[in-house]
């Protein structure tokens, strides 16, 4: 754990033996959150086999021990997802605010080619103090979100798409290319690292 | 002019005297529209040497003779740029639709930073049966006023920006990745293309 | 449905479970089409289940319900492959026009390789009032056809070849760098956008 | 401006003459900050000829108006740029988060090839709030300062460097797979969405 | 010299003073046709200065010496142009080819966006050993005539176009992919290699 | 078949039933030389069951018949492979420069890392009237090979190697830009253009 | 063996025949040292078939025949990996080394986002007369290292990661634009290239 | 200057004045070498006037002082360039080497299309414990030479070349995957870096 923030263990490139020795030493430090992202059932079998009471989110690929997050601390993140297809990263992003500590929130399917879904949340857009906005494809939906709130914008392009979306670089780009300010971007997929950073915008400040 | 279109003389790559020579041709021509596009100012002066009263719009950098369009038939066309910077390509197309015998309008400075500004423009949008978006950065605004129309969206894709905006291939691919169908994509920059294209999409049908 | 359009739902990333539910939900709407596109064999069976009239194209790997098209109304769109390897994006966008109610007619295997092909085929081309152009490798054909007539050509790379196509992206840039104007591009093997737009660019105009 | 943020130009793409008239109408609204940002020598006289009494910092190239930045709210911010060629951008930084309202800072020169000058720097990292770190060619300097910092950090890549630098790419994908989490990565030389970002991280909440 | 192949000086990169230094070098040996390519004013009149009836095209850059060719054998040559924009690669192309000793000739603005126009040269592309096409933008017209000749095909792309061709990458994969064979493909802009080439395929077999 | 050279059919994308139907048909046509290439075990399985008398080259993946190749005529064409990886290209070649009529044989495991092997067949290099070079990674022998024959040198990358290699983008970037001229380059593991193109270059001319 | 160096096969693309062949080979010339590298379990296996007593690393994928290294010889080489995912290109690189006679050691799990591991490590960094470097992600290890030794240090980047990381272009570039001279940089993954040439840095010099 | 090595100042980015304030810090430390790298003219003549004496070698644009470098120690370096056009990047490495304690040489004009040249120099190589090798273009060279020697080579790209050399990205990616072994990578044009890593790799070991 990096000073105070809970353990992650990335599962793709360990084998679910591998997996199933870590959950059994993380069974021994009750006191420290533990995240295994990225969990294939394979993988999840075998953290389950030594943690039975894990709490396993099968859309996000995550387990969390102990299975409880933290009683919220800080301020409100609202995750928010262009679409259904955006749904695995956007419950890595909630999931990892919610065990870092955060009050966090999600909403689905309001992508900008239907703008009255995005503007119809707009309470909820602007009471968060972090949104975490997941997208594919053509990465607008950031820009539109960012216009429309004063916090900061976690951004996180989606491999979702084909063809010219080359595995998530249009959205990325479109990301950096912003033409609102206020928009945090990461890495292609990288809900873990969304959720991170949003829970870390809104810490109680020291 | 192919198949009863303008004939358009692309300046780039040409000298003054070669425009001034094609330009003493076309004054021969008077049945005939032609446009010199992308042209500095000593294409211009060259031009403007042999067809003085020729059109010649400096933003654009365009020039039209003979000067007055045709009268409008077909459909409407509306030209909608997402800012200021995106203004040389939006007037080459804006142009670029009249010449070929379109009613055409413009609506500047629409970006999605700021929603109620494309919102604003519900009606004039509806009402065009072709609508060019012009836009660079994140490229967002094709998906927005797609979602918004049922006529075609025409998205021209601008090489305003910097970094990772990469010459305009971070809105190319934005625009290309439309979450919203009906996007139309042209090159980079080619605001000619996007006004022929939306003129050819709105003209009479035989 | 947007705006009258019928509805398409995008099959890569649900399983045929979630499949399945969504067609017992088209079931109870007999008065909106419902497209599900790019159904392998378990999709397309999960939704056979739930809607066993419906119209199944195993080459485009698309279902549409209710099985009939609309009658035609708007101009005539035509459909054209330049290799058999393209036929699968072709007649989607082939369908999706069909079921967007236009008449609509698919050509293939005329690519510019041999000219006389597609030169044969010109009546054809010039009776359409849109020509969707599917090609991969060097992206020729929608240069060549545009060429050809007056309507808007609607061009959608495809990702058949190898090696330096780079998955359609050869074609792709092939298509925006079109030395004749007019030509419409969608992304890479987006026959439902090329097949939609071009449905579009061809309605009875409002 | 947008909610409460001062108002910026951006002058690449605009001549000295639009600049003037911009900061014509600025005079007229004492009460709105302004920032001209990417301003040449050219650009600087022109606006300086409207708002003698303009903030003008010639690394940046920007212009501030009114010249005093509004009394400090907020968490602290601290802008690290990697070597003395990163300064433009950290700069740019810097003064946009003053002008936001924030107390910042800046150290320079305290690249990864030598670590002991970033870890002479622990005290002042760990007493802001938010931190910029600015660093082209290999990018490394986010991923070591976010490993020493719980403050969220935002990555801004700079074009420094040549060759396979390739204008700022290598540190932006870099900063983009950080092996520490909590980076929030910015467009390619962008000190003022940098500055803009960590400013509303670090605002008064509401 | 090559094997009894001319010799060729590319001036980029050698200043006029270098170019006049191997120009009396050259002076000295009559009986090695030297080419100096992609020569600027400031080259041409160095080179001159020193073989001042060295033959000088200006279109190409291109001084040779001596001044004729010499008498033609093998096979014959033709360069064919899509546009005029190519004539400077084409005719580099073309004099390349006749300095090392083949009949060369040159059609120029036979794009496919008008196929009558390179239908109108069957005759002449079939009396070819070997054929030059030298095209930006789409960079279709290769695959056409290799369609239409049994003779081998140069395909040499140009930097011609702006935006997604990218410096000429666009017509380079285009040519790679061609979906007729028999296309030999060589450098952006490498009208020199394209000439070399079809001349080595033409030549008299030892 | 293209003017005199034999049929090609491409396997990938074709299912085995599908090659069996063209197979079928190929029985019809006796006096046309027919080539089935990127053969898969299934296949050519089916392909040998309609023609159970055809070559198969199981390395190159290709099936030709009639199963004798042509009496040679024109000059004769060497193949030569940079290592025993480039197997399958350079036999492609081979094969298909014999089915189209040329005498043709193939050298395997020359590559420059150790020159001796490459200079201890100087004879048999510039014996051949065409040189078709396979080579992955870095590409190299092509231009090695160019600097030691008179001949055109056929290069063909391959997608041997991995990470930089990107699929074979090293060795076709570097084939391009070979410093020898007399280099034409194909598509990436393109063996059957190589091997059809050198068959080109040294027909009998008519 | 090239020039004392051992003999190494590398496997993919070659069958477990095929390298059992050279497998059976290899036990004739007990005198040369070969390493097969990048072995599957059924490569392993076919090769343990014809040498039962080889060396096997199944986290390397390297099998190594005689089983015992030389002695060392030259100075020491450390290799370090920045994570357990690097662990196979760091223990290719290990072994390497080894069998061509190097004393060689391996340190795992320094990545720079806890700085205080690799400053934990800083006698053995600075004991090593070269140091192989492993990384993937934002590839900053090196930059570090190599501010912290006078040695030369080898950098292999790893496609570790996912997204932006695009299977190791991100540490590439990185690497190649170390701050910090004194950075030797590899292919991707290329663990064998790396601890050959760290061998042959630290070789007792002839 | 790092652990014993010179000091470089970078001069890109600085302006002359800056140049001339590090050029009289420097005259205060006379037992520290320093070099400017990539001086300009304007540089140059700033860093003199407060250096007379320094040494100036115009093709590298690098400025030494004092003067006169240290007395060679370590294992010797051989400098390789493969064209004229290397030089500026080869003579840069050279001096490097020289500054930092290298007896060094360099060998121009041997690049691959004429073996004979290089072969022509094995005894140079094989006496030479690092052999650095600049070259643009297919990169080619550093393959031969590894091949040829059994000590390190030191690979430097060069942006030579045009069109699809994408300002030495195919050299670098040539480079990368080279067939022999024994291959360093440096970032393009670094002939700094090079001769840097080459004195490192030839020091007396401590
Ligand atoms: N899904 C994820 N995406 C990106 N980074 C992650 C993810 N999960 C874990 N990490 C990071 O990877 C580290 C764990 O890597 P490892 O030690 O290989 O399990 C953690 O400290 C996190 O910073
Ligand atoms: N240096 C800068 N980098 C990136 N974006 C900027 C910069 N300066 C201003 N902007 C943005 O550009 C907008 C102003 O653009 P414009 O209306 O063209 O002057 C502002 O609202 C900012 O969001
Ligand atoms: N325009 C050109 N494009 C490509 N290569 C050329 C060109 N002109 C000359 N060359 C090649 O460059 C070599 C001469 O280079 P240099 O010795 O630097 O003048 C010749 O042998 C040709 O192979
Ligand atoms: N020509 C060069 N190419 C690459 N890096 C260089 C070059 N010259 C100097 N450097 C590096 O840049 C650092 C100096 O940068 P600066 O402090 O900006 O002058 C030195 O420590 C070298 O590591
Ligand atoms: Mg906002
Ligand atoms: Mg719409
Ligand atoms: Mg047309
Ligand atoms: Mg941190
Ligand atoms: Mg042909
Ligand atoms: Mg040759
Ligand atoms: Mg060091
Ligand atoms: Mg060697």
């Amino acid at each position: 754990a990096r000073r105070g923030y809970p353990e992650a263990v990335y599962c793709p490139g360990k084998s679910p033996d591998q997996a199933a020795v870590i959950a059994a030493a993380v069974r021994e430090r009750p006191d420290v959150t533990t995240l295994f992202t990225r969990a294939t059932a394979a993988h999840a079998a075998a953290v389950l086999g030594e943690l039975p009471e894990a709490h396993h989110d099968t859309t996000a690929g995550l387990l969390a021990w102990p299975p409880t997050p933290p009683l919220p601390t800080g301020g409100p993140v609202l995750v928010v997802a262009a679409g259904t297809s955006d749904l695995p990263v956007a419950r890595e992003a909630l999931l990892t605010a919610r065990y870092l500590g955060r009050a966090a929130d999600l909403i689905v399917d309001v992508g900008v080619a239907g703008l009255q879904r995005i503007l119809g949340q707009l309470p909820a857009l602007r009471a968060a103090h972090a949104v975490v906005v997941a997208a594919g494809m053509d990465g607008a939906l950031p820009s539109v979100v960012a216009g429309l709130v004063s916090a900061p914008v976690v951004a996180v392009p989606t491999s979702v798409g084909y063809g010219a979306a080359f595995g998530g670089l249009a959205p990325l780009l479109a990301m950096l290319n912003s033409c609102a300010p206020g928009v945090a971007v990461v890495n292609i997929d990288n809900g873990y690292g969304a959720g991170h950073l949003a829970a870390q915008i809104t810490a109680v400040r020291s």
